[in-house]
C-alpha cells in the first residue's frame, strides 16, 4: 500500500460539498474552542519569552497572532499560536489517540488566514482535512507510539498543518506527497518536555513546521515519497507496532472530528474525574478547607504515571497533579485558569488539602472515572464516584458551555464587547469572506487599530 | 545521572586554552572540508528550491549564505548552509557514529557568525564543542538509532548547534540545559528521505532549529531538565538500546574531531571502497568501457541494504547506488561531482557498465573494503580487493588533498583567485578577527559588493 499517497490524494481532491453537515458544525466546536483557548494563554509567560526571542527574526510582519499585539511573518505567528492554544492545556483532545489536534492544525491555518484573504468555507474545510490526516496518522501509531515517549500533539501535528495549508495554497497530489514526507521527517516533541515550556512549544513547532513543508513542497522540494508508511519512515520509525490501514479505511466517509472532546479544565485530561468530583463534593457539601483532614483517591493507574506530582510551586506543575485538582476542586469549588497559576499552585489552603490528599491506582478504575474521598476532622466522610468525566465523548459540553469556556478565558485579554463579537465570528466562521477578519477580533485593541495591509 | 547537566557545564565551562592544538587543527581541516562542501553545493536545485519558498519568510537579512548571493536572517541562513553543505553527500563523517556532523554545527555557526562578530579562536571553540556534543550524543545511541531507520546527521546535529551557538551567546549552564533539552524535543529526521532533497533538509534544520533552541533558552524558555537522559527524553524514546556513559566518559579529554573523516567522493560511504578500486582499474588498465561485459562487486551486506538502486536516473540517486560508483570509477577514472550530475547518471557508457554491474553482500567483507572484478570481452578479469578504502580513519586525506577537494567544488562558484583566498582564511580562521570575512569570501562578487551593515 501507498497510504502518504492515499492521505495526499484524499486531502487535494476533497471539495467543501463532501464534508457532511455534522462534522461541519463540529469543526465550528472545535474551533471556537481552539481559539478561545489561544486567546487564554496568549498572555503566558511561554508565548511572551517565545515572542521575545524570535521576534528579531521575524519575516514581513503580515500575519497575527491570535490574543496578541505582535505582529509576524507567517511562520513565526503558527508557532506563537501553537504554544498559546496549548500552554494551558485546556484545548481539545480526540480520543481516538489522545491527541489534542486542532493546536497544531488551527494555529498554522490561523496565521496562514491572517496574512492571506482566505474564504470561510475553504478555512473549515482545511481543517477539517487537516486534523483527519494528523488524527488517522495518529491513529496508525498510538498506542505504542505514545508509550514510547512521544508527545503526539507534536508529532501529528506537523502532518495536519501540512495537509491543511497545502490544500489552502493549493497543492497537487505530488506536492502533497512530499509535503507530508516533509512533514514525517521533521516529526518530533518527547513527552520529557512536560511540565515545562517545551511542551506546548511542540503543537507551535508542529504549525510551523507543517506550514513550511507545504511551502517548501509547492516549490519542488522533494521528500521521500513514502513518508508515512516506508521501511524507514514515520510509522516504522517512531512506533514499535503500527496499523497502517487506519490511514485509508472509510477515509472521507468517517471523521475523526466526530468523537472529538473539549476540556472543562485546563490540564492533563487524566485529571478530570477528579476535579470533576471534587467540585460535585463542594457544591453538595461546602465542606470548610480547614475541616479536611484526608483526601483518598482512587483513580485510573495511568493518573498517577503522568500526574503524580505532590510537591510543586509552578501553575504549569499543577497540570500534571491529581492531587492539586483535587485541591482547588474541593477549596475553589471550580478549576479554570485561575486555578493553575502560581499562586494558586502556592496557596496556603489549597497547598494544604493537596499534600493531605493520596491516591492509589486501581485498574478496575477507568480514564474517565475517579473515586474520591473526603475524610473530616468530625469524622464525616464525604465520597463521590465520577462514572464518567464532564466533556468526555459521553458526556460533551454543549455549544453554550463551549461559548462559557471561551468567554471565560477571552475576558482576560479582551474587552466583553469584543469576546461577543469573536464569539459570534466563530460560530458563522463558515460564513466569513475572510477568516483574518476573525483572527484580527482576538488583538487587544485591534478595534482602534487600522487593519494592516498584507 | 544527569548527562544533560554534565554536557551543559563542560560547554559552558570551556576554555579555549582547553583544546589540545592537535583537536584545533583537526577543527581547521573539518572547517576548511565543510567550507567546500558548501559552496560546491550552493549552487544545487536543492538549495535554490528552499530560498526560493522560504526567502518571503526571512528576518532582517543581516546574514550571508556560503556560496550564495542572497542575504537572510540567521535563522534561514543555517537551513540553507546546512541543505548545501550535505547535498552532494561530500562532507564528513564520524566513524563512531558514521554522522556527517559539520554540517548542522558549522551551518549554525557560520549563519551566526556572518551577521554577529566572532573572533577566530571563539569560533573554532564553540565548533569544537558542538561537534564534540552532537558526536557524543550519537555514541549515546549507535548504532540502534540508526539502524531504527533515523538519519543521525539530522537527529544528533540539532544538539551541537544549540550547544555551539549557546556557547556564542554566553548561556549559563541552565539556558544550556533547556538549549539541549530543546535541542532534544525536535529531533529529527528519517532515512526514508534519502534519494531525495529531504536528506539534505535535515542538518539545515537542525542547525536552525538547534540555533534557536539556543536563542529561546537565553531568553528563559524552559525545556524538561533531562533531555538527553530522562525517561521520556532523547536517548530513550529514539533508541531501543543505548549507552549513556558514553556523554560524560573522558569528556574534555577525548575529542570525537580526532577521528574525524573527509570523503574523497560525494556519495554514500560505503560505496567508497567500490568507487576507489573501480578507479584503481581504470588507472591501472585503462580499459575500454564499450569491452566491459560484466561487473562484479563483492561488497559488506551494509552496502546492498543503504545502496542498491540501479535503475536510476537523477544524479541524487546516483549517491546511493554502489553500481553507478563503480561504473563512474571505471568509465571515467574519478567520482568528482560532475560524476554525480543528472547528466552523468543518464550518460549512455556509465548507464550501460552500471546495468551490467552485479553485486554481492559478502559479511567477511567489511565496510572500508570491496572487491571488484571486471569481465572484458576479450576474456580477460581485471581484479582488485581494496583493502583500506581512501580517506577512512587509516587512510586519512592529507591537508594538501582537502585542499584540493575544495578547490574542485570552490570553482564552479568563485574565481580562482577567491578560491585561493577562501583557502587561506580557512587555515588561519582561529586568526581571525571576524569569521564573517571568511563567510562573506565564498559569496560570488563579495568582492565587488559593500559589507552591509549587521
Amino acid at each position: 500500500m501507498n497510504e502518504t499517497k492515499t492521505l495526499a490524494s484524499y486531502v487535494v481532491s476533497n471539495r467543501w460539498e463532501h464534508i457532511p453537515a455534522d462534522v461541519r458544525h463540529e469543526a465550528r466546536r472545535a474551533l471556537i474552542n481552539y481559539v478561545g483557548c489561544a486567546i487564554g494563554g496568549a498572555p503566558h509567560p511561554a508565548v511572551t519569552t517565545a515572542i521575545r526571542a524570535l521576534d528579531p527574526f521575524s519575516g514581513e510582519r503580515t500575519a497575527s497572532v491570535i490574543g496578541r499585539t505582535e505582529r509576524l511573518d507567517p511562520l513565526h505567528a503558527s508557532l506563537m499560536n501553537g504554544i498559546s492554544s496549548h500552554v494551558e492545556d485546556y484545548d481539545d483532545t480526540t480520543p481516538k489517540n489522545y491527541s489534542h489536534t486542532s493546536s497544531p492544525v488551527g494555529s498554522a491555518l490561523f496565521a496562514y488566514a491572517s496574512a492571506n484573504k482566505v474564504r470561510g468555507r475553504d478555512f473549515v474545510e482545511a481543517f477539517v482535512l487537516g486534523f483527519e490526516a494528523a488524527s488517522r496518522v495518529g491513529n496508525v501509531v498510538y498506542p505504542a507510539h505514545y508509550d514510547v515517549g512521544w508527545h503526539m500533539t507534536g508529532t501529528i501535528g506537523v502532518f495536519g498543518a501540512a495537509a491543511g495549508v497545502g490544500k489552502l495554497i493549493g497543492l497537487d497530489e505530488q506536492q502533497m506527497v512530499w509535503a507530508l514526507g516533509l512533514a514525517a521527517t521533521q516529526s518530533a516533541g518527547l513527552r520529557e518536555m512536560f511540565g515545562s515550556m517545551g511542551k506546548a512549544f511542540h503543537p507551535g513547532r508542529s504549525a510551523q513546521n507543517g506550514y513550511s513543508a507545504a511551502l517548501l513542497a509547492q516549490a519542488g522540494f522533494t521528500s521521500g515519497e513514502r513518508g508515512i508508511e516506508g521501511p524507514r519512515g514515520f510509522a516504522h520509525v517512531l512506533a514499535p507496532t503500527r496499523d497502517l490501514t487506519k490511514i485509508g479505511t472509510r477515509l472521507g466517509v468517517d471523521f475523526d472530528l466526530r468523537e472529538n472532546t473539549y476540556k472543562p479544565f485546563p490540564c492533563g485530561i487524566v485529571n478530570h474525574p477528579t476535579i470533576d468530583g471534587a467540585i460535585r463534593i463542594h457544591d453538595e457539601h461546602h465542606p470548610d478547607p480547614a475541616s479536611i483532614v484526608a483526601v483518598r483517591l482512587r483513580v485510573a493507574p495511568l493518573v498517577l504515571d503522568l500526574c503524580n506530582q505532590q510537591n510543586i510551586t509552578k501553575g504549569l506543575q499543577g497540570k500534571f497533579s491529581v492531587y492539586h485538582g483535587a485541591a482547588v476542586g474541593l477549596v475553589r469549588g471550580k478549576g479554570g485558569l485561575r486555578e493553575y497559576t502560581d499562586e494558586a499552585v502556592n496557596d496556603a489552603t489549597i497547598k494544604r488539602v493537596r499534600e493531605l490528599t493520596t491516591a492509589t491506582g486501581d485498574p478496575s478504575i477507568t480514564e474517565d472515572q475517579s473515586h474520591i474521598e473526603v475524610q473530616l476532622r468530625d469524622g464525616r466522610r464525604l465520597e463521590t464516584f465520577v462514572e464518567q468525566s464532564l466533556g468526555n465523548i459521553h458526556r460533551p459540553l454543549t455549544d453554550r458551555q463551549l461559548e462559557e469556556k471561551f468567554r471565560d478565558q477571552a475576558v482576560l485579554v479582551l474587552p466583553a464587547r469584543d469576546v461577543e463579537t469573536a464569539i459570534e465570528l466563530c460560530w458563522n466562521i463558515d460564513q466569513l469572506d475572510d477568516v483574518g477578519e476573525l483572527v484580527r477580533a482576538t488583538v487587544p485593541g485591534a478595534a482602534r487599530v487600522e487593519r494592516q495591509p498584507v
